[in-house]
């Protein structure tokens, strides 16, 4: 009998789910549109009824529990709360509606967390105690672990580096606040950069030649990767935000290493390269050269589903005294 | 048979200790100065005979550990590494220097999480898993708590509050960059920002009687509890700086409570009031009213000697396995 857990990354377009054993191996995944469904007791019965179809294909296995990833996710109360881009609205109680489901031990936590124990169990934070994962989407997420635990705080919410201040009344942001990490550094922040650089710059761009609003995250990517440089100095620009807020994350929590996950993680070097430079500007010297930034070590094409299936491992293993040996 | 701890604070100008039982009675206590120690030697040997006079006076007690903060105190290393105020340079290895003294185990670590395990166990943070304590003296220090442990980082130095750097090409910071936080929210920093603000303002304040080498932080905290309008802009201006950096502590540790140590804390509700404020401006909805603000719970004069007492017994708790209680 292998056992496995269900891993479950819901996110504003899609959801996704995998049945995952302990070694990290998806063993069949599936998605459903979370916009098709206006309440969320609808979507719970459908990706009910796909996990079903799914886990009847694998005989021999014995389900030990579920990892959920969510915007808002809340570790200590298992809802998700006031989630800014999912069909629902409230408070969700995620764990209630997945017990009526499932008879197995549910946990829940925001998406970034989830990252970060999927890096801690399968990816580039394995045998590390003390690291950030920084998830670079549409948003900026983070999660931060210490002592081998993951900071949720005192109420779940801890890990909003995204929402810290780098610039006084710098970009509106959608939290209603200006200036924050995210409005900058995020796939979107990137967009936004793009648009002003256009303007401001003088330099030549295959980006001028796109219309405003078909402008991406990937394209200016990809121009870059090419060479073109209006793009690299949009992406000197946001490794600037990133490096200095970096710079004073490692002043707090001093991690071993910050690992970049998500969307515009995926430029790779081009982001990289750049933001270690910017973040050496900005580091207090006792600890210079000391934390490695370094990409994701998870397959990004399940990298969501490998996070939250971590989660119910990392869990398990906290409530069985840690007799689950993980890899 | 009484069991206590000695309780050590290294300072730049003077060095106390105290003997400390597991209730946090400090039974008696003695300090020599630090600055007439030019080789740290002969300040362990002198130490070492002032804390054997104070034991000989204790009869029926049994010393169970020593615990030490220091700036720049590595805990992992049992270190102070190249410390900037003290009269010795380079690696000092404090927990050799101790054995050769004391036959009891001997703990190392930096004044400020010295200051946030005395909260925990002795003061305002009885209870806590999550929090913060700020330090504000010449310099501003943390220490961070996440989980019920001190996030040390994966290499001792973490919890740098101080240098978070707050305004970008900001002012002149000892640790040779731009901006850290210290810079405006500590003793030092007050002083710097009465100067600027008795130059470009033009309301009336006793504190235009001073001669300018003469402001201390003191000085401004007693015009500012008699009204003086100038001194109450100046505790705004510190609390804005301070006010918008826990903001963003708070969005990355989410603490149960900030609290406020040391020297300027001793403003209170001239300091507190104005930071609850400016916080609040700048802090992300769902963390609104969620984190309080207090002062330090220890008695001010061996708060330094509770908190190293502290670590000695929360060290010595997690090696006999939970089996001390404290309080």
């Amino acid at each position: 009998m292998k056992e496995v857990v269900i891993g479950i990354d819901i996110g504003g377009t899609n959801t996704v789910y995998g049945i995952v054993d302990k070694q990290g191996n998806c063993l069949i995944d599936g998605n459903i549109a979370t916009t098709d469904y206006h309440k969320v007791g609808a979507f719970i019965d459908a990706l009910h009824q796909h996990i079903e179809t799914s886990l009847q294909q694998l005989p021999g296995i014995v389900l030990r529990g579920i990892g959920v990833g969510a915007p808002n996710g809340n570790y200590y109360n298992g809802t998700i709360e006031h989630p800014p881009n999912l069909p629902w609205k409230g408070v969700i109680n995620l764990i209630k509606l997945f017990k009526e489901h499932f008879d197995v031990p549910c946990y829940v936590t925001n998406d970034a967390n989830a990252a970060a124990m999927g890096e801690m169990i399968y990816g580039a934070a394995k045998d590390m105690k003390d690291f950030v994962v920084v998830t670079l989407g549409t948003g900026v997420g983070s999660g931060f672990v210490a002592n081998g635990e993951l900071i949720y705080g005192h109420d779940g919410f801890g890990g909003e580096l995204g929402h810290t201040i780098v610039q006084q009344n710098g970009r509106e942001c959608n939290c209603g606040r200006k200036g924050c990490l995210e409005t900058y550094a995020s796939v979107s922040g990137i967009v936004r950069t793009t648009h002003i650089m256009l303007a401001e710059s003088s330099k030549p761009s295959v980006l001028r030649d796109i219309p405003a609003k078909e402008i991406t995250g990937k394209l200016v990517t990809d121009a870059a990767r090419n060479g073109d440089p209006l793009a690299l100095e949009i992406f000197d620009y946001t490794a600037q935000w990133l490096g200095f807020s970096l710079a004073n994350t490692i002043a707090i929590t001093s991690p071993e290493a910050i690992i970049l996950f998500g969307g515009l993680a995926q430029a790779g070097d081009l982001l990289i390269q750049p933001v270690k430079q910017h973040l050496q500007n900005n580091l207090l010297n006792i600890f210079e050269g000391k934390t490695k930034v370094i990409p994701s070590g998870l397959n990004n094409n399940n990298a969501a589903i490998l996070g939250a299936s971590a989660l119910a491992w990392q869990e398990l293993k906290k409530v069985h005294n840690d007799k689950i040996k993980l890899n």
